[in-house]
């Protein structure tokens, strides 16, 4: 597995890089950006993953997240990949919407032509890019934590939910809490799993805890400002599936805050000391 | 003076706006970014102005630039204009290069036709916007501090050394810092001054300071590994001159870092600190 480096920086003491290297899950070149802090005593550092929102590539966060400084300070590798498998072969939605297709692969591998040979950023983010970053960087591959933005909440909910033991934390800034119940859940998970919606139960963090899985505790922010918030996010529906299931949830509603990352980075290092905690302990 | 806001992001507990306004000086609407932080005891608060450089707007630095916490923790207004007027009326690099003209306006009032009626930067910067902001935000005119990145550190320390009673503090990253003798300002000011390069001395840094200009003191970061850092920005020429006139003066050369917005964002709460300080005394 080689990988391409686009471009690298130094920043904050570390090197931010942006890389690219040929999928075997996706059938496409991926790009991914990863920030490496500056040298510690620590051979290998721990790993948070960051998973974008609908419309963005790894570039978005790199830009705007503001993670840098709390990765210097925390001793965090930050590794950012794209949101779905792009390119003139890849299939995208013949409507031209945003909310399906390129820039919004859902973190599910799908299953429905003409989708199901490319769009598999199920396992390209939880097994391959893994690996390739093991393999490459100085990243401990058994201290690893998920968080994500909208659609990656969903993601980084849906991905520690199933892998308990691999994710030592997740949280999420505006996850979409329960995809099968809203607007962009509906038309992705039907497109990329078909319109059998027991398939969708996996990809759904109220489902996977009413059906019985379990994480240690969970971060969300939501922005009370947010206009996805009653139609799309719905928080509520996690509070309720977390309470029942007694999943200690600390979910905070930011007064005045909305859905961009002007949100995001006001409580980035918030969430990367949450991560930081439970990594090292 | 009807300033439209753009858009308006909760962020850091303060305000992150974009707006815009018609332009006395340049002809033209002007966009610019301003952020209030939260509310603290006083009624008025320091204004910090960046000046950003060769083709930027003032997007760049309000994506990138993570200045918004040192702002919310040190009670700094921080306000980014663009870095040119523009429009389709407005004359640009006949050209097509992205050193002169649009996005490249070298915050001098040009004298030369066809640009003397739009490109009034300076006149913009130090007269039109300070005016409109303090009518506008709560922005106290008396405690104002200035500083840039590549074109726009050449602004801010000739803008500075040209209202030593004004500006309270400066400083600059990667500033090009004697525009006279280097590619870069010998383009922009030949075509926006004319060829007379007695014109040019009250927009040259290293000049002013020649010709008899003060400052308190200087801040002024670069990094080695800056492509532009030995044909166009030349810091040794400022280093110098401040030297020679007994202007104290902070030159950091700092160990691989760029040009880039990694670079600025690593050290801008640094400068902020260093603006805060002198603001406040």
């Amino acid at each position: 597995m080689t990988v391409e480096t686009i471009s690298l920086n130094r920043s904050h003491g570390g090197m931010q890089g942006v890389y690219r290297h040929h999928s075997r899950q996706t059938g496409t070149a991926m790009t991914f950006s990863l920030y490496v802090p500056p040298k510690r005593d620590e051979s290998k550092l721990p790993v948070l993953w960051y998973l974008s929102g609908l419309t963005c590539t790894h570039a978005n966060v790199t830009e705007k997240g503001e993670y840098r400084q709390a990765c210097a300070e925390l001793g965090l590798i930050f590794a950012a990949p794209d949101t779905s498998p792009r390119g003139d072969d890849v299939p995208g939605d013949p409507a031209g919407t945003w909310d399906f297709g390129l820039g919004a692969g859902f973190y599910v591998d799908a299953t429905q032509p003409p989708f199901a040979r490319n769009y598999r950023m199920w396992s390209y983010i939880t097994e391959e890019l893994p690996a390739l970053v093991a393999a490459n960087f100085p990243a401990d591959p058994n201290r690893q934590s998920i968080l994500g933005h909208s659609m990656g909440g969903h993601g980084a909910l849906t991905i520690a939910l199933s892998h308990p033991g691999r994710y030592r934390a997740a949280s999420a800034f505006s996850p979409i809490a329960a995809p099968s119940q809203v607007p962009w859940g509906i038309k992705a998970l039907g497109g990329y799993l078909g319109e059998d919606q027991k398939g969708w139960r996996k990809h759904d963090a109220v489902a996977l805890i009413e059906d019985g899985a379990r994480f240690s505790d969970l971060l969300v922010d939501v922005g009370d400002a947010d206009p996805f918030l009653k139609e799309q996010l719905r928080p509520e529906l996690l509070e309720a599936a977390c309470a029942k299931a007694g999943i200690p949830l600390n979910l905070r509603r930011q007064s005045g805050y909305d859905h961009s990352y002007y949100f995001i980075s006001t409580f980035m290092a918030d969430h990367m000391r949450w991560h930081a905690a439970r990594l090292k302990a």
